[in-house]
C-alpha cells in the first residue's frame, strides 16, 4: 500500500510552532502536502475570499513533503490545496496544532475548525488540533504522542469523519486520556475598549461563558485532565425546532 | 406593551437594497436600531476581528430609528450592537436581505447568517433572509409582504429560535407559500482562474453542487416556488458518529 497523502494547515501561520509540530506528526504517517496562510488568520471561521484574487507561495518541495503557503484564509488554503494545488486527493486533512482553545462554541469562530470541516465537506476524512495554550511559544512537545494515537486512529478506520481535538495545557504525565464528547453550551461575551482617546475605532475582548459543565461535554473533559474529541457536522438544521414549526400556518 | 426593538443588520453593507427593504419591513413592526458593515461583507461566516480594532460610524437618529455603520465583519456588528451601541437587549434580530442564496451549505459561509446565528446564541430570537438574486439592483418588492409575515409569527411566538429564510426569485404571484424544512446536503467545487498571466494570484469561482433532492429540504422548496425556513442552531457534534466512536480504545 502506498503512503497516506495528508493535507496540513492551519490558522495561526505557516511558519507557527503549533503546525511544525503537526508537520512532524504528520510525517510518521505519509506525504505531507502543506497549503497554509502567510499570516495569522485567527477568527476567520469558514470565511472564504470572493471579492479578490488571492495568492500562492512555492515554499519547499522535497520527496515527502512540499509546502505552500496562501494568502487567503484558512478554508482557502483547503480549497486551493485541494482543487488546484495537489495532484490527487489527499487520504485525510489535519488542521493545527491551534495555540488556544477550539472547544465549545469556540469552534464556530475558528478558521483551524473550519478547515478541518471544509476537507470533511469535500469528502476527507478531518481532524483539528487544539492546545489550550494561546501564546506563540507554547510547548507542544506533549501533545505529539497524544494527537498520533488519534492520527492512527482514523487513518485505520477508513470513515469519514471530522474530529475537533482539545488538548489541555498539562504535562503529559498529567493527562489522563481520552473522552469523545459534545460541544458545551457556551457564547461569548465582549466588552469594547477605546483603542485611544480620540477615535471611534474599539479592541473587542471577550469573557468566554459556559453555560453547561455536564461531564459528557468537552469542557468538562479538558477542566478534568482529558484530552477532547467531539466528532463535527456541518448541518445546521435545529430538527428539535422544525417538529414545533411543522403545524404552524403561515 | 412597548413596541418591540429591533436590530437590523446584513453583509452586504449599510447601503445596499435588501436592507433598506428590510429596515422598511422593520419600522412597521417596532423601533429600529441598524449595526451593519460600511462595505460588502460577503462570505465572511463566523469571523471576528481580533487582531485589530474596528471601528463604528454614527449616520441617523430619529425616535424609531437609529443607524450605525461598521467597519467591521457582520458578527462583529452584532457584537457591537449589542455589548456598547444599544442600551436595552433587542427583542429579535433581522439580517438581510441578502442579496443572493443562503440557503444549504451556504449557511456556513454566509455574513448574514452568522449574524442571526451570534444573536440566536445570546438568546435572541434572530432571522436572516435571503432573495435568491445576486445581482446588487434585485427587486426586493415582492420579499415585503412574505417577509412580514414570518416577522409577526416569531414576535408573537416569544421562543428563542434562529430561521434561516431564503425567497425564490420569482413574481410574488407565482410563489406558492412557506415550507418549514431542512438543510439539503452540498457543497462546492471551485476553479482557480489566473488574476492575470504574470502572478501567483487567482480568483476563486465556485460552482454549488447539491446532493439531496429530497422534498423535506430547503434546495426542493425553493426549485418549486416555496419559500424555505430552515430553523437553525449551533451545535456542530456529530451525534451520530459520537455513538459509532464510543467504544473505541485509544
Amino acid at each position: 500500500m502506498s503512503r497516506p497523502l495528508i493535507l496540513v494547515t492551519n490558522d495561526d501561520g505557516v511558519n507557527s510552532k503549533g503546525i511544525l509540530a503537526l508537520i512532524e506528526i504528520a510525517q510518521t504517517f505519509g506525504d505531507v502536502f502543506v497549503v497554509a496562510p502567510d499570516g495569522p488568520q485567527s477568527g476567520k471561521s469558514h470565511a472564504i475570499t470572493l471579492e479578490k484574487p488571492f495568492g500562492k507561495n512555492f515554499l519547499l518541495k522535497t520527496d515527502s513533503l512540499t509546502k505552500y503557503s496562501c494568502t487567503g484564509t484558512p478554508v482557502d488554503c483547503v480549497k486551493m490545496g485541494l482543487n488546484m494545488l495537489m495532484d490527487k486527493k489527499p487520504d485525510i486533512i489535519l488542521s493545527g496544532i491551534n495555540h488556544g482553545s477550539n472547544s465549545s462554541i469556540n469552534v464556530i469562530y475558528s478558521g483551524t475548525m473550519a478547515a478541518a470541516i471544509e476537507g470533511y465537506m469535500h469528502g476527507i476524512p478531518s481532524i483539528g488540533f487544539s492546545l489550550l495554550d494561546h501564546s506563540e511559544d507554547a510547548d507542544f512537545s506533549a501533545c505529539k504522542q497524544l494527537l498520533a494515537k488519534i492520527v492512527a486512529m482514523v487513518l485505520q478506520k477508513k470513515e469519514t469523519l471530522c474530529l475537533n481535538v482539545n488538548i489541555p495545557k498539562l504535562p503529559a504525565s498529567q493527562i489522563k486520556g481520552y473522552k469523545f464528547c459534545r460541544q458545551s453550551n457556551s457564547n461569548w461575551q465582549e466588552k469594547f475598549v477605546p483603542a485611544d482617546d480620540n477615535s471611534d475605532y474599539y479592541w473587542m475582548k471577550g469573557s468566554f461563558v459556559n453555560h453547561d459543565n455536564s461531564p459528557d461535554t468537552d469542557e468538562w473533559a479538558l477542566d478534568n485532565g482529558y484530552v477532547s474529541i467531539v466528532p463535527v457536522q456541518f448541518d445546521f438544521t435545529s430538527y428539535k425546532t422544525l417538529e414545533t414549526l411543522k403545524n404552524i400556518e403561515l
